[in-house]
């Protein structure tokens, strides 16, 4: 897993030479034409990659995303009309059978259908109208993670062919600056020791990052058996603050942006119920004041002029995440790669 | 909570006495006229409804629903583009800030909008082309319960005005049949006492019954102060599954019709694991074979015949569920009505 971490620099630069080129070709064939909604289709990992480009399509392009409940199609058997959708299928293996049955529904029914797999000779490839791969090379640990990475890559690159005004400088970047965050590694593994005995836990964040806290909560459920809960910072306080007692643990992100108050106010009421807070933030975060532990995160290129000044940070941030489940892992005697009663490929329907 | 729980028989009868009058009138109204995508808009226990109404308007109306990201509105100042679909917004209070602001953005693109809410006199409702009101009387406790089946059954009256195959004679029933399930009082105060030192579990469903395992969870947060975990049994096999150890409590819903195949899966994997799974499901269910504790349910009117078969099952499955809650909060000593930290509206944006 930690192997696999730090190769996200060089999967990510490879992911963009390769893929930007098609993206940018694809964005003069759809110009003017706009689906009515995008339909996003995956599972796990995948799936919380998917609600990373749910807020991101929807934030920059302006049209409606819907993250779809494959069971409506693969158990009871009905079609939602997708004619006039974009469908777009998400999958490391390209061979989850519930993804690829809602692409052959969509295709069958004359929906344009895109797929972002890691693997380009995989069944959903063959299904789709267009490929978006993501060129992460084999995964080999259970626990997904450069693929989730290369998945947001490509829901930028998505983005950018159905027209959002998406600088491709400040996309070239990204690589750079996984690197740079990857030197938060010794600073996290110190950290990890305080959670040693760690049982529950929620995660938070909001907005673009709001994937974040869904994909750190996964990879503390899979690594290191933690029952971790996650919510955006609105919905947490519509009901499971009640958790929150002195103590209880609360990881969240407050990225600069338009989410960035939020974060604040919930780290202040967190802090009066004595819960304890550990905040991932960049240096001049109003959240880090009030933080029990803090994660001090280097700056993102475009964070000062970005509009919103989140937009480049999901991909860079989640990498602490990943660094402090897989530190954690170790501190509890587990192995990451090889979580109990879990296979790499899961089949669903 | 117990009280308002009771209610329910009452509070369902007098909404559909209400609003199937004002559904059949819209049906014809929108006969021949779809919407695009239909978006729901809403927080909290409101949200777990729409979730619900995601399931339903999706299987039997066959038109692709969005549950709406408010933040995206609300905090990026993004407007998706609306003027094709139609916007629901569920709000037990009427006076959600962000549900509201959605809703404003929705009409000034031309949206159609329709609000769900308990409040006929709220800002919501003034905001609206359209009000399927919620006749639950003041609901006094913190938790929500009678407001959330109320919504449920808006939804079968929004699926209804939508065009879809839904029999009004089965709706008619629901009010009885919940009745029914009240039943279940006693045994589950008597089963509650086993998870009075219980402080982590998860909670599972499926298709049409999935919103209840949010609803669950989130009441177990609120009233119990019980780290509750919700997912899909779908998505429980991608990774989380790796949670389930010796003991590890399972709260799950085993409906008749297209989920009880995966649910039994999933129950007999949870017995192998050594896991106690608390298996709510028709006394004819396989699932209850394997379980360690199992709360039978009473049979609802048309599974035998109902296309598919757990479509009018969502209502009184929640029962059992929110009698646990009830149950076990009074069981841990705590006050259900008030959780720490929470009001009864909370205003996010």
């Amino acid at each position: 897993m930690l192997a696999e971490i730090e190769q996200q620099p060089e999967a990510l630069e490879r992911t963009l030479r390769e893929v930007l080129p098609r993206a940018e070709a694809l964005r003069r064939r759809l110009e003017g034409r706009r689906p009515a909604v995008i339909v996003l289709v995956a599972r796990g990992t995948s799936d919380n990659a998917a609600t990373f480009g749910r807020y991101l399509l929807e934030i920059t392009t302006g049209l409606p995303v819907s993250l779809a409940a494959p069971s409506v199609t693969t158990l009871y058997g009905a079609a939602p009309r997708w004619q006039d959708a974009l469908v777009v299928g998400v999958s490391q293996s390209g061979a989850s059978t519930d993804v690829n049955v809602c692409l052959e529904t969509a295709r069958a029914q004359g929906a344009f259908t895109i797929g972002v797999t890691n693997e380009s000779r995989s069944a959903l490839a063959g299904l789709v109208d267009e490929v978006f791969p993501v060129l992460a090379g084999p995964e080999l640990s259970v626990a997904a993670t450069k693929t989730y990475t290369g998945q947001m890559l490509g829901f930028y690159l998505l983005a950018f062919a159905l027209g959002a005004p998406l600088d491709t400088e400040r996309l070239r970047e990204i690589p750079e600056t996984a690197e740079a965050f990857l030197s938060l590694r010794s600073e996290v593994e110190q950290l990890s020791e305080r959670y040693r005995f760690m049982e529950r836990a929620v995660v938070l964040a909001r907005g673009l990052n709001y994937a974040n806290a869904l994909e750190l909560s996964l990879k503390l459920m899979e690594t290191c058996y933690v029952t971790a809960e996650r919510f955006s910072t609105a919905d947490f306080r519509h009901g499971p603050i009640a958790l929150a007692e002195r103590d209880f643990p609360v990881f969240l992100w407050a990225p600069p942006g338009p989410t960035a108050a939020g974060a604040a106010e919930i780290v202040e009421k967190l802090g009066e119920l004595q819960a304890e807070t550990v905040v991932m933030a960049p240096v001049d975060s109003p959240s880090l004041a009030k933080a029990t532990r803090s994660i001090v995160l280097p700056s993102v290129p475009g964070e000062r002029v970005a509009r919103p000044a989140d937009l480049y940070t999901p991909i860079p941030y989640i990498i602490p995440g990943q660094l402090l489940a897989a530190a954690l892992a170790e501190q509890k005697g587990l192995d990451p790669d090889q979580p109990r009663a879990l296979r790499k490929v899961t089949q669903t329907l």
